[in-house]
């Protein structure tokens, strides 16, 4: 008999963590997959990410609008409140046999604490990690409520099973996205031409131009963590042009996005809300230095051996590859740690890597419920 | 300046747990605390035991109905959904320092998820403790969105500590309301007229008369738990009184409530709704024995040196006292049990009992959030 | 190509008006009806009424639950709200071309208020009615939001079109229900073999028997409406046995309930929850008198020619067959009313009888979306 | 002893209509007066217009956050199910002797719906009008909920009484909003000086500068209704500055919004998203024409004499002065229209006056709640 499989989606960097494990799952006649999408990755605000999993063929069975147009802590409660209520509603009529959730936002809380009160088994990908910050707390959080743990490493898997999760339910097969993106052919250099996304306002980097990648998202549990303002000063200071990502939907994200656009008119600058993976990928791939508090720093930048300089304590506790540098709040460090990381050569291990991680991960999730290809 | 606690409670062992916590906290001139009360401790069909609140002098800031007339998974999940937005609104209206609350239940995720979110920190009493059900997932997601914990024996701090939670947040203080119950003055022999409460159907139990106590709750985990059935087969084949209480209010609770309507006409039983924590702990001091799964057995009936049996999984992982004899699944051996248990001593030391406990827990918050008696 | 339209039922009595209507559409190849329930008609404490429907071959496409345990105003107000985001999400799934609704109950404001703002035309049978209460404000509120009116009488039709309708989209067909109540066959007298429900407390009224029939809904306008108390106290002096039927769910039905149940020992009475409408009938059609503020008694009773007491304000603006006595809140006549009422005859002509009225309802609602059978 | 008025505001013109009333009934020390915000008043998107009360010394009691982040008429939907559970908690906290409301938006369903199932007496202020959209529906449901009528002309007057509406519940006072700006201090001619906003894209008319003024609202009921980009054309065609207006928040007004931001580059528009209330009075009493489909060209314009063309069908149904001309789907009229409006002269009556508007109305909901000034 065939079994179902439910996978919740909130925000664009989820897809990027799941995508190859969608096409090895969709291998298995015996798997219905269904995706329900919610929060931040439907938004027009955040760059209308789920058209990416259209384009890549793949269905979305529902669409769950929950998001309150206010950026205060009430709202953000209620969004979570609200979609506890719509996956309910969508649990009890597909009737999964397994959650697939990714991550440590909260926004995944929802499908979270509906599929763990509706008793549906969840599998959770990325677990055991630290960052330091709120994530930290969401993501135990679904760790406790799933029952089948993926983990990128062997110190993630460690914090696991301290954590009084079963040693036989962690398996450490790495990181997919990390896989995924370390099997893209980037070429040697930057041209713009590979970029397929269009923009409304064009982006000119040349050729082998050289660029920055800035990315910094908010740290909900600290009131002012990254001083976004004082990171686009140095940066403009440069004189290079700058790709300049939005942060996540989070309450405090209103500060970020206008520090950045503050520099509207500053013809290096290009705002991005949200570029297609494998975009962003080839842009980080030739950087010549990747700054911020992005998780992507921490853990993909090191497959294209680019520097990548982190700033604040988002990541505080998150195993670093060698490529990192940490600034903490040493705004005055950042222009010098530029230039001399601009300098500096770093290798392209990547402790996040391993061969094989989404189709392990697929035939794990399948062994689970009971079914063979 | 004053400051604000917000204390959550769902259903009617919060109660227990919080009220001579809450007599402490009363002292405090520079404590405003507000009482908000949502799910199972609202209804009539659980006893309407929030009036015990009000007997005892509390005023209820706010009751937010939010369980739905439905025992269904997904009826539960969407309680949780909904009381997530109601207290949101709450919270975003009373702006607390401090959000307290207790316990292990599913209803309890709503007040917390609403704070976590709006960054309103947690104290949370009982953490640590094991009880081999979801309750265990419960209460540690409980322990991670919170910032202070008490906890009531050595075992459970360990527990917190390996969790990852900082030592210094851990405070062993014992349980709050084995220091209150401890304190309670129940004779030395059992008298009808202690009981306060008036009964619809009155119960004719005499002075000194022999009876037990039967308290089973549904374990959410297993479709099946406890057989009430054959429980209540073999408890009425000793001829003796028998208080019986009704269960807390969770999703598979239909099956044990409707073993328990089958004996209505057997003139030895007494089911109970609902009892002030007083009358309850007078019964349980003087049976001659108590059967179940709740953990006032594990935790609470030792005071009283009185012998516990206990059935089933829901309490497997919990640290124990003497008293407790464990029969797992084993009906068969029920009646033997009793009849041996009936004619043992046990002694009433007991290791969730600590002297003091309510009033260092209090000091304690007032510390955290920066207020002087 | 085929048609979609929902049909919302929300308590026992919306089902008598649509059964006959649900067959005939049924008969449409070109339809797809689809069935969703919510509030009343789900609970077994009002007789789980929903049965009904599967047991005549129904498929029940959703079921939503949103009725809150507590019956204050407050609560039925947030049963609304949650009701309406539910009914939300169904329609988005199943984007009907007509949504078909009947009745004048606050519940039935959600699925309204849902496809009203989503742009559903509505089809509503029953509008233009009169009673005198609350219920009055709730069916022309129905009314405003529908697109297409099907009326039970003249009066009906004319109300409707002062009201502002226009003229086109109003229907006068009759009342579904009484047409198939007309044609059921009741026989001659009474035999308690022709019930088929089965009762845990069986009802003991011999062959030939004469019995009461009683029904009392809250007026939620009026704080106290029909004094309940009285009527039995007036009706338990005949001595005769009496069918007494609980009430709807309404913010003030507590009291009823309670009046209900202080009889609970009067071997006479027989308190039902719910019956199958062919039950009810059958037990309506040989009754010596029915007494209350229902509108079966107004509507329905007189195709049976047996008498109608009518208390309270409850039905004061409806339109009235000949077998209806009203007295109002004169409880010192209701003795003697019931006691003339006895002996005399009445006639079985029936002002909401019109022949073929399902059919003609189906045909309009088929050309209306455009379709043939 | 004290009573509480609760008054419900969700969008900007809300305020127009309502403020001379709150400082009327702020005059009386016996009335508690609440304001409760939701929906678009509350959203930056739509100008934050809740500043306005702020400015205006008015204390706002609640903002219910209850938008949903999407245009679909699904969210719409659930935007009212949230609020009508949020103001159901305002409600019981408040307990309002009486709601006042006013107009006939979608989003005032909710607190309409709340209060009218809380049994809570509701004054709507505007009832009885006719606009020939959706609109109209909403208003009459609002108005169906109401116990009191204050309506601005007799037509509106006629229109209820016709409805089914008590003829002593409904009072003529007139429009409160055109007495205010009736009398509010334009002077003779255009002075950019006196607009009090300031813009971040600052608004260049010089002294006496001719200009016209656009206000375009999507109308729900018609999946296209006014073609905003062939009006802006035959506009930008005159090389007049003109001040062009966002429209309110509705399903449908994504398209509108869009027409608008083609002309981002047009020097001579200025796009605006909010204008406290005198502010665009002023603009609006120094047009040389007004054009759109905005009740306040309708109601309002006349007081100042200056030219309205009325375009669509969204106002078909309104009682008309003088100054409107329409023009209905034919474009190709509007610039020949324009062209004539602004050679000619038009009178300043207004059928929507009348003298000490404000101060009747607010008498009549003291008497109606049982208190003297």
């Amino acid at each position: 008999m065939k079994k179902t499989i439910c996978v919740a989606l909130t925000n664009r960097t989820n897809y990027s963590k799941l995508k190859t494990v969608l096409f090895e799952l969709s291998k298995y006649q015996t798997i219905d997959c269904h995706i329900v999408l919610s929060s931040s990755i439907l938004l027009e605000r955040y760059g209308s990410s789920y058209k990416d999993l259209e384009q890549d063929g793949f269905k979305i069975d529902k669409k769950i609008d929950c998001a309150l147009m206010n950026d205060s802590h009430e709202a953000m409660a209620k969004t979570i409140g609200l979609s506890v209520v719509e996956h309910a509603t969508y649990f009890a009529r597909r009737k999964p046999d397994l959650l697939l959730i990714v991550g440590d936002r909260f926004d995944m809380l929802a499908p979270v604490v509906a599929a763990g009160t509706m008793n549906i088994p969840i599998a959770h990908i990325q677990g055991g990690e630290l960052s330091g910050t709120i994530d930290d707390v969401i993501r135990d959080v679904l760790t406790k409520f799933s029952s089948l743990h993926f983990v990128a490493t062997e110190g993630s898997a460690k914090n696991l099973i301290d954590f009084g999760i079963k040693k036989e339910s962690v398996y450490n097969y790495g990181c997919p996205a990390v896989e995924y993106i370390s099997k893209l052919d980037v070429g040697d250099s930057f041209d713009p031409a590979h970029i397929t996304k269009k923009f409304k306002n064009p982006i000119h980097v040349a050729k082998d131009e050289k660029y920055f990648l800035v990315m910094v998202h908010p740290d909900t549990t600290n009131e002012r963590d990254v001083d976004m303002k004082k990171v686009l000063d140095v940066i403009s200071g440069f004189g290079l042009k700058t790709f300049i990502f939005y942060p996540n939907i989070d309450a405090h994200n209103a500060e970020i996005v206008s520090s950045i656009a503050k520099y509207n008119n500053n013809n290096n600058f290009f705002m991005i809300r949200h570029m297609p993976l494998e975009d962003f990928v080839y842009v980080m791939a030739h950087c010549v230095c990747m700054i911020g508090n992005s998780s992507s720093g921490i853990r993909e930048s090191a497959s294209f051996a680019i520097p990548f300089i982190n700033i604040g304590e988002r990541q505080i506790g998150r195993e670093r590859n060698e490529n990192t540098i940490d600034i903490g709040a040493d705004y005055n460090s950042l222009e010098a740690t530029i230039q001399k990381s601009m300098n500096q050569k770093v290798g392209n291990s990547n402790i996040y890597y391993q061969e094989g991680c989404s189709n392990l991960i697929a035939n794990a999730i399948a062994e689970y419920i009971g079914v063979e290809k």
